[in-house]
């Protein structure tokens, strides 16, 4: 195990005088054990939600409005990592409860306190396990019950929560539900299991490095790559689908849904296999990710333009272009993995960077997972699962500022790497300021690349580069750009995004609902994308929203294995009618 | 963990004189650091085979014939479970070992060395793997050089390996072939992996608990069943294949094979979809289990009875036989489940006990599995892999006579469970030495039933039984017995078991390999079905054999997930062309 037993004194004092003044409900001490700048981030366990209370004031508001009805107990330091930080227990009248707690000078920097199980509905995992015998007079076996739940599920038996979406986000979600006995429905417009990630274009491979990709219950084996490649992550998904015993209903379209006030239920409506279904579901889960619906702007001539047009998503790879004049818009992580398929297949393709953009080196981008999400993690007994806390126990605003001390860093260990594409004209940035790729991935989940061989290409000109230019219009055969060139054209390939998850709800639900949400993603950081106010967490997602029944679920595959915990949680709670009441 | 950092000096000490014999060449001093009736277990790393010498004098002799070549060195102690007992790493010229050492007043007890990991060829896995990023010019991503793989083996290119039977055996075999880079190439009969348990009689599920049966590399989810049930378990190897990547032809009949020693190399016919192939493997691996092919005995009067015969495993659901009369043949698991199966579908059958048998309650299994394969040993930090290993370290001959203590003790704590039993007239035993279920499966495989039901059924009469009689004859509608009695019978299903390994080699090879070969399985205790000479091991499996290239995998779950890991070792050394040369 990465911690020792020894445990200095201090977060044992601090946890003895925390618990006591929670004990004498006397929160203006417990409040006042808090730095200045500290901050507690709290997972369900006091807010029934997910929230950072960023001062002494914050926390005093949240402890008086939720101390009463949660009453913690219990504390206890389970393990410390030094003196002046670990983990804790405890436990509320609903569930068990882990902590990770940080002082400086006595007072606690950052408190993370999270809901782990309930105590009237603890996950049934471990030694909870099902025996897998069925001595209860029904003759039928574990396939007949298994058949039968699938065909009744969405008919004759409606489900609790439905999934939308059977992505890595879905079937992670998918199977904590499952686990924990909550009838859940996932659907998915594709034919099979894990065609997300088929469909994509041939040399995708995840960015992230495997130790930060396993998915929940199921990690990946020890020869599984460092980086999955994607059709080898739909296979897994799909296994994963099957070894978790999810209920899917695939090449099924979400078409619309409205909510049933006065049922507590979602009218919803699929169409699957061309038959149109309703659905009831009690709850609706949107877990079409980041990257479900392609963003392509629309140019003056487009329309006259005789070549082929794609947008990225629709790029599977360039072996058909080999003797074309190929235009890519965009210069993120699509724009180059397709560049660079281009340059395999003998083409020279030109990347149009209208903006500037982040460039991390994988190798650089595998160092940072380092500590937590790595194999020297794993050799030291670090789990995925304290890992994940541990990246959770550190509140937005402190993320920003260790973020841009490292990306500092990243400026001067790889300035040569970066010179080279400062050379060719390439425009680079760490984020506005300076807080680099994870900031950015979390306000607005666009903006960078990490480089898996496509930056060598655009130093040394395999990829043909203009930047800092707007496109003027299309011709019939060519990209005219702001700066006057001509840019002769046969196939234009937009690497220009995906739209948000409220335009999602905007579509498929209605306007008003997507008004009433708002923007879900972004952190309110006052950046380019992600306006203000500060939030302090991402909006909507894995928890409540202004409306009833309805969550977002997303993110890569490090979020969605941790966050689908935190949302199972609170649809069990809601399934097993337990007095919910959110803080906010 | 399990262990703690703390060891007393009698580890390190034996240690330290241990090595500083083997060092100097003074085999007579390494030798007399073993007790009396010390023993020292070595898979590969002394003998590259699995072999147990059970004295000094043996242990000298083995020394004597490998120390030159093998140079064992940097001996030194892991973890220490005690002073007298520990964890051991060392290497040998060839690769990385580990071992495990009993002492007995200074002495060693037992001594369990094993190697794990080859020095030039190590296992890619963990730091190891591959990235999953090809920048070798090759334009293919991964599914094009999967497909490519899956397309070639066994037509352009021939498998090194081919394994006959993917089971649960083939499969964990062909999963660390694959990871280890040997060609390999997996026939299956089965329309479908998984099929092998998928097809099997209803009510069955898996005897030994979850922790025991792990598949190497990808263990089965914190959520999984005590006891799987065959279709959760055909389902899993399924994806587990997929997952694995392994190469498997399904549909698939093995038909004949000879060895062609001048080019070293099988020539093995097989029929795929009914086409006839041929194969050149340079390696065979019999996987097909020790319940391949289904013995059924031949009763007079057979061929005159009217009514249905069916072997086990042609019985899958008492559900057609609610009006019949049924009588099993057979006493030991498979009688057992299918009667049991007959019960539940309002069958009151009759079950045949020809000769003793031993019954084991399955949460007496559970508890004795319970200190290496248990929630318990998990909460524990011990690994499912440092479990096996364990488990291996005890010799034949010391797990006899533990066995007899705990199986004296099971007489005792479940005696009123067996009391119920005998009073119905069912024949116990534990074993003709007392020795218990373990030793009656390494021996025989055969002679007992593990409880999860059906034992109840016997006791209240709802199974009837006749116990310690023959089957005189059948006539058109009944069997009778050698007491007189005339069972009236509509249906008779043989539960008499499966025929040995050796049968099916002399049916698929010749009487000749067969003959050569001898026995398969058992160990030589001297005990009915297990004729001596003792031999320590089980015969001819996971180890070389008198036909070069040919190979036996099999066993439990358990067996098959630690046994395969040597048997690849030995496969990826002779792929390797590795120097080895066998101690027998």
């Amino acid at each position: 195990m990465a911690e020792t037993e020894l445990t200095g004194p201090d977060i044992h004092h601090w946890v003895d005088r925390f618990s006591a003044a929670l004990d004498r409900n006397d929160i203006q001490a417990a409040s006042a054990l808090f730095a200045e700048n500290g901050a507690w981030r709290d997972v369900l366990a006091f807010t029934w939600t997910i929230k950072t209370c960023e001062s002494p004031g914050d926390i005093h508001a949240m402890l008086s409005a939720t101390l009463a009805k949660i009453e913690p107990r219990n504390w206890r330091v389970e393990s410390g990592e030094s003196a002046a930080e670990g983990w804790l227990l405890f436990e509320t009248n609903v569930g068990k409860c882990k902590a990770y707690l940080r002082l400086e000078e006595g007072l606690a920097l950052t408190l993370f306190t999270a809901l782990q199980d309930l105590h009237e509905h603890p996950e049934p995992t471990g030694k909870l396990r099902e025996t897998g015998l069925y001595n209860d007079g029904d003759k039928r076996n574990w396939r007949d019950r298994q058949h039968a739940e699938q065909a009744s599920l969405g008919e004759e038996v409606q489900p609790y929560v439905l999934i939308v979406g059977g992505g890595q986000g879905g079937l992670a979600l998918g199977a904590r539900l499952k686990v924990q006995n909550v009838p859940t429905l996932i659907v998915d417009r594709h034919h099979r299991s894990g065609d997300q990630w088929r469909a994509r274009y041939k040399s995708l491979t995840l960015h992230d490095p495997v130790w930060y990709d396993h998915m929940p219950y199921l990690p990946f084996p020890e020869s599984w790559p460092i980086y999955t490649p994607k059709d080898k992550l739909g296979d897994f998904l799909e296994s994963y689908a099957k070894i978790m015993d999810l209920n899917i209903w695939n090449s099924t379209e979400f078409s619309a849904a409205s909510y049933n006030q006065d049922r507590a239920c979602w009218n919803v409506t699929v169409q699957r296999d061309g038959e149109t279904i309703e659905l009831h579901p009690a709850h609706l889960v949107m877990a079409v990710g980041n990257a479900g619906f392609p963003r392509k702007p629309e140019f003056d001539g487009a329309s006259t333009f005789a070549g082929e047009q794609y947008h990225s998503s629709e790029f599977t790879s360039g072996e058909a272009f080999s003797d074309k004049n190929v235009v890519v818009i965009g210069a993120n992580n699509s724009a180059h993995d397709i560049c660079a398929d281009l340059v395999e297949n003998g083409v020279k393709p030109t990347m149009i960077q209208r903006s500037s953009t982040l460039i991390l080196r994988g190798e650089t981008n595998s160092k940072m997972a380092r500590p937590l999400y790595s194999e020297e993690a794993v050799e030291q007994g670090l789990t995925t699962e304290r890992a994940d806390f541990l990246n959770a126990s550190m509140p937005l605003r402190m993320s920003e500022q260790m973020q841009k001390q490292m990306w500092d860093h990243v400026a001067v260990a790889d300035a040569d790497f970066y010179e080279t594409l400062a050379q060719v004209g390439f425009q680079l940035d760490f984020g506005e300021d300076g807080t680099g790729l994870f900031m950015k991935y979390l306000r607005t989940g666009s903006g960078y690349y990490i480089d898996v061989g496509a930056s060598a290409m655009v130093a040394d000109g395999r990829i043909a580069l203009k930047s800092g230019v707007a496109i003027e219009r299309l011709t019939s055969d060519s990209v005219l750009l702001s700066d006057g060139t001509k840019l002769p054209a046969d196939v234009i390939i937009y690497a220009t995004g995906f739209g948000s998850m409220e335009e999602w709800v905007k579509r498929l639900i209605s306007p008003e609902v997507a008004e009433r949400i708002g923007k879900c993603w972004g952190y309110g950081s006052g950046t380019r994308g992600d306006p203000g106010p500060w939030e302090g967490e991402l909006r909507n997602m894995w928890k409540p929203t202004a409306q009833e029944g309805l969550w977002f679920h997303g993110g890569n595959l490090q979020q969605s294995r941790f966050y689908s915990r935190y949302l199972a949680l609170q649809l069990k709670a809601q399934y097993e009618n337990l007095e919910i009441e959110v803080y906010n």
